[in-house]
């Protein structure tokens, strides 16, 4: 038995960022003290900074869903007509969540892998002139398809309609003007490009989403939009912080400033792109050929091969924990991550062991193709 | 600017084991107490089965240095002959110390890159029948050349001398039959093949040792084998011992057992030899050819490319610190280390970035080659 590091690799939780992790060892530390409001502010102005917004940024003690849930239940009212697009797992958590409070949905689906199309959208805005809200993923991370936010934001943005992203796996891996796209709402979690454990979410809150809001008439209480931003314009949370986890992302901020969003982001799309290359010269399919975002690159396992026995032998042989497709998808792709504290010896790394596996599988490929497809791409992106 | 994880890949200290990073933190525990003894207990326990020796096991709040500062002043006594092996930097060290402690040395020097033949060891042992101590490194980390300790081990135990090994980088990466080979006293260190950082030395001491330092009469304090090893015997340490490595020793000697150390030396030994291919199939030369160990490969640097370019932009593109030659080999070779929390994919990774760094400063290879190499070592031995 050889030594197997285990190497968390999947699209959230990602890799971790250890200074962030050791951070965390400062939590005895009471959050209703000017000690603790200072870290929370600085998170707060960091993340705003990073986002790149002029809007308001809130922060919960919840996975990225609670953010999702707070947007509907503060900013709509029941029987409100809105837009759901529709194209993998988390569309379908949309469509739930907007379901569960009776909104009155229009649900544009697309097959598993595939975007929806800005002209769908756009489309169904002119039919429903009433249309409150547009919900969308930015980056769909169960098939790595990426959505086009920005025409899809600046066509809702000449209508009445707030635009809803859930960017948990977008942020810090695809370009989000958030201001200059018109996208009201913008939500983000601790673990994925942030580098972090989980359970904070982010929200930015534009002046058009708090007018939505204030008609709003949905029962909510521990996510209150009005009183979490009264609270963080006070250094503080509403409700009891996780404090380990906001020393946690205060040094995950220091260094994500210090390498700067937009490398950040270069980071994600320069090993996107090296995936997709070493996939083509692997002779293995992409999942989502036709809209490939940058948090992951999900890739059709060769035919007659499951992909769960990819899966099962990263873990089994390498030590290493990568994601399996989800829901229906779960056997048939596999999906390589590009967020989180990831850098490009993960990246060969992984393709080095998935070259074997599919080896040891009865799927032969030249050993070391893979990664000289990645090797290239580092290359030409060094030399910049 | 890419992300670049801060990976630590030098040959000492050696990738850290986490969940024996996380046990330090547990160290608010006063060292005088049984919760305490019970850790250091089974420290010295674990120690003893994993290093697979009858004879009694020590360990001192004190780097490798200090065992064999110790090994020297507490069983030898002023003017005693011995025999020292010099084939790199750490030969260098048992030179200083025995004559530091004056003992009269006949000093057995071979050039960098290579071993000390056992028939030099032989001819001197028969040179002087008086010798009382024979000094060697298993594994010189300096150049990565290994010793044949098992031969030098029973030419030594058919004399009146004690053999006295180095084992700080041949502890868990080559086979040492401490008890059927006569390795009287055998030193370790913590931030080796342990995975756990600096500050913790291990010693096993012999019958015969034991004996011959009955009447030693060099001048020691702090370094003290027999009162330590009553300390030992009681599950205490003499002086206060480093109670967060021996928290970290702990778990990382679990580890080590549920691997198994016949498995952790193979990886090591896979390790290295998946390294070596990748050199030759990179035409690169190894600086220790001819009796190459597998705690470190040493490669040599391509003519006209400074070791110390390699290593600095294995640091500057990757974030990995990697080690170059020692002393007067600085600049000329640099060394892939192969032991500690070190594993295929870390080596998959390190071969792609070298490749690069090849192409990058005049040497061209086919990208993927020395990947390819040790993809291949893996295959056949993940066979067996």
């Amino acid at each position: 038995m050889f030594i197997k590091k285990q190497r968390l690799l999947t699209p959230g939780p990602t890799p971790l960022y250890p200074p962030a992790l050791h951070a965390m060892m400062a939590s005895d530390m009471h959050h209703r003290t000017e000690d603790f409001r200072k870290v929370y502010r600085a998170c707060l102005a960091d993340l705003k900074e990073v986002m790149g917004t002029a809007n308001d940024v809130l922060m919960f003690a919840a996975s990225g869903t609670g953010a999702m849930d707070a947007s509907v239940s503060n900013l709509f009212s029941k029987g409100d007509k809105v837009i759901v697009c529709v194209a993998g797992k988390f569309g379908e958590r949309w469509r739930d969540i907007v379901k569960a409070y009776g909104l009155d949905a229009t649900v544009l689906t697309v097959p598993y892998g595939q975007a929806v199309p800005v002209a769908q959208v756009e489309a169904a805005l002119a039919a429903e002139p009433a249309t409150k809200g547009v919900f969308v993923q930015a980056s769909e991370t169960s098939t790595g398809a990426a959505h086009d936010v920005r025409a899809m934001g600046l066509a809702v943005a000449k209508t009445d309609a707030i635009f809803v992203v859930d960017a948990i796996t977008g942020l810090g891996t695809m370009p989000l003007d958030i201001d200059g796209w018109g996208l009201d709402v913008v939500i983000g979690g601790s673990q994925k490009a942030f580098m972090i454990p989980p359970g904070l979410a982010f929200m930015s809150i534009s002046p058009k989403a708090w007018k939505l809001g204030e008609t709003g008439n949905l029962p909510h209480y521990y996510f209150n939009l009005k009183k979490e931003k009264k609270s963080g314009d006070a250094g503080e949370s509403s409700w009891t912080p996780a404090t380990s986890l906001i020393l946690a992302l205060g040094e995950a901020l220091k260094y994500v400033k210090s390498i700067g969003m937009a490398e950040l982001i270069q980071n994600a799309e320069m090993l996107a792109r090296a995936t997709r290359l070493a996939a083509e010269r692997l002779g293995l399919e992409l999942f989502s050929a036709s809209s490939p975002g940058s948090s992951v690159t999900a890739i059709t396992a060769p035919a007659g091969m499951d992909s769960s026995v990819i899966v099962k032998e990263f873990r089994s042989r390498f030590g290493s924990i990568i994601a399996n497709g989800q829901g229906e998808m779960k056997g048939k792709i596999f999906r390589i991550a590009h967020l989180g504290y990831f850098d490009f010896s993960d990246l060969f790394a992984m393709l080095a062991s998935l070259e074997i596996i599919l080896n040891a599988n009865g799927y032969p490929v030249p050993l070391g193709t893979g990664v000289a497809a990645a090797q290239e791409v580092y290359m030409q992106a060094a030399k910049k």
